[in-house]
């Protein structure tokens, strides 16, 4: 396979963005380099979901090679991107060098934790199967230690779970630990006290996920307010030390579990970069995603800064990075055929989050839902974008299975 | 529910032998506490298959609490038994004192590394869910890593995989492990060669799965010869730096891959216990179970040591396990009505061990088997064994795909 003469793209990120270009480049006469540091696609929307005990890691992971094992014009090499020289052209990868014609630089986000630098040891995020696996072993723990705690203040303490950020992570995390708290561990911790465990949600604005309509915004409050979820708006964190969260006001919560979905950055690599950044380390992109300066080199996905129609940041979701996938291979084969490249315009397919086990809060196709017809829908949308057969089989097996049961066989808690 | 006047059974260990005991002690008016390091309980005799990319940790692990769910006189706690006091009667963990009436230590065995100290941190080996994960990591990154090295001497060494041992365990892991190279990496990785591979099975003495009879041993040796595992008996292995594999004969094997199953001992605990032990650091215990001068401590499992009729010493396996628990469960009963304990005796169910996708050997009652039955026999009375109705469905369901589809989804690299 040294058709050497073949355009070569290198795409970094097997994440949406990264996985859509990849795909729709299939057949293409080019050579695609797909380069990540895991070997494994994530789906992320569902990460929350291994943090609760509720999904395995594997059942949102999918090995990559297996992904692309039919699409002949691809290699897929696993490692960490050390440097990227856009003027010569190439990757450094461990040590190797490889040289591109066309670069898709879809590295993703991280966890941006702003001032509080502390929390990247002492708070928990939900950002790859490893922080996820890490939270759902403290949150388990907590059941455990607080099972044979006496004292009834500290007991309390270690059943107290503060979210930090009232976007869809932070909702969907909320609402699904506080049906975990009162439908499962109940049965498995027959003598807790079930009035000891809090869920407490805090959100800096006047307002749960900013980016829904009104209608939705008060669905979800509503929700979560059913399920006893302690919500706290115009509410800022201000400090956690690993035993206690201080608020902007002075007050404190005694906890020891703080998860923090208030923010995403751009990946490491893309602070490396001397290009032109925005807020949260974004590359600014031509209206075509190009990199201004770079024509040969596209940025996509939450690595991405542009602006849509109304002047707003397009956000980091799953639905932007797999649209501005489909349209960077658009643009790549244009290029290649001698044509110029389209500017990408995103279209908003709705929004959806989960609020617990059998209710969500929806807009698609200009339609408003919430309870469980909005599940329903979510359910199935989410099920229907995994990747693999098998894998979705048993991710339905497994949500029917608890749906019918409230049964979950998942909560292990694994050494690190 | 302060019955404090029932008589207390403590049970140290949630492995075979401890959850046998407390499931035959169920209604009986008693207080049972039952302790374990983890939250679950491990189906050991398929954790090679989490090694080999498999079955998913959370296939074979089993929370306790939700195993134990409706038996009512039980109680579990997570923690690390610290002390055991023979003479006051009672346990130290985490920093509490837990007094017992009856004490079942059922602690296990780990990784008998005997003068390989050096092999705890540059070896693999398959222990628990940590040290299984552990070593699929391993596994997978060694055919990423080749995947892209260009230097032929060092791909070779990357794919050679040297197995330690020639009992059921090694025995399996190697025909396994044999079957992921030529059935499922050679598709995730086309450019491998597939003669590069190479998997080493040692063993020093002159025999595979020396506890069998004759016929299935040559069964297991041909089975393995077929599907190209590299077999050198009468071979000791002297030294492995993590690149080097060095032989008693001062020959050397380039390999960074070493997977120790070569040797069991009592667990850590078991060391601490001013008693007399036998070879392993197994515990010699009366032909009741009971600990010699302490008739109300009974100890099972991997860290007993007991003769059999023969004057052979009981294996280190799940099936001795299993019926010593039942054995003290039914002493522990007649102890507190007064009576006498009953010696134990064990009742040899057959043996059993996977080559590969769909061949095994057995012995069952009496008969012996070898290729596509035996397997079957195998599958059949593992998954019948384990814990959790849903997880035999998935294990079924993921055999059956895995049998017809040489598919497999659980190649995950994962962080450590």
């Amino acid at each position: 396979m040294q058709t050497t003469n073949l355009p070569h793209i290198v795409i970094v990120g097997a994440g949406f963005a990264g996985m859509e270009t990849a795909r729709r480049l299939a057949n293409a006469p080019m050579r695609i380099t797909l380069l990540d540091r895991q070997n494994h696609h994530l789906f992320q929307p569902l990460l929350y979901q291994v943090a609760i005990a509720g999904l395995l890691p594997s059942q949102i992971a999918f090995p990559v090679r297996t992904i692309f094992r039919r699409q002949k014009n691809l290699t897929f090499q696993m490692g960490e991107v050390a440097a990227i020289d856009l003027d010569a052209k190439y990757i450094k990868l461990d040590g190797s060098v490889i040289a591109y014609d066309y670069l898709v630089l879809a590295a993703g986000g991280r966890t941006n934790f702003f001032d509080f630098d502390s929390l990247e040891k002492q708070g928990f995020q939900l950002k790859d199967i490893e922080t996820a696996v890490k939270t759902r072993n403290q949150l388990l723990s907590m059941f455990e230690r607080a099972s044979h705690e006496a004292d009834a203040e500290k007991r309390k303490s270690l059943l107290t779970f503060v979210i930090v950020g009232g976007g869809p992570t932070g909702v969907e995390t909320a609402g699904m630990l506080a049906e975990l708290i009162t439908h499962v561990m109940v049965k498995d911790y027959p003598r807790l006290i079930l009035s000891d465990a809090r869920v407490i949600l805090i959100e800096a604005t006047a307002n749960l996920i900013n980016a829904y309509p009104d209608e939705l915004r008060r669905a979800t409050y509503n929700l979560l307010r059913r399920k006893n979820v302690d919500i706290r708006l115009n509410t800022k964190m201000e400090g956690f030390n690993g035993r206690r969260v201080t608020l902007a006001d002075g007050s404190h919560i005694e906890s020891q579990t703080l998860i923090w979905t208030a923010g995403v950055k751009a990946a490491e690599i893309v602070d490396e970069l001397n290009v032109e950044k925005a807020s949260g380390g974004r590359i600014r992109v031509e209206p075509t995603l190009q990199l201004p300066g770079h024509p040969e080199a596209f940025v996509i996905g939450d690595a991405a800064f542009l602006l849509n129609g109304n002047d707003q940041p397009l956000p980091m979701l799953s639905t932007v990075a797999i649209q501005e996938g489909k349209s960077t291979a658009r643009n790549i084969r244009r290029m290649i055929n001698g044509a110029e490249p389209a500017p990408f315009h995103y279209k908003d397919p709705g929004l959806l989050a989960t609020i617990g086990r059998n209710a969500a809060v929806a807009r698609i196709w200009g339609f408003s839902f919430s309870g469980f017809i909005a599940w329903v829908i979510w359910v199935f949308l989410h099920i229907y974008r995994i990747i693999g057969f098998r894998n979705r089989l048993i991710v339905m097996f497994n949500w029917a299975w608890d749906y019918l049961f409230y049964e979950n066989q998942v909560r292990l808690i694994t050494k690190e």
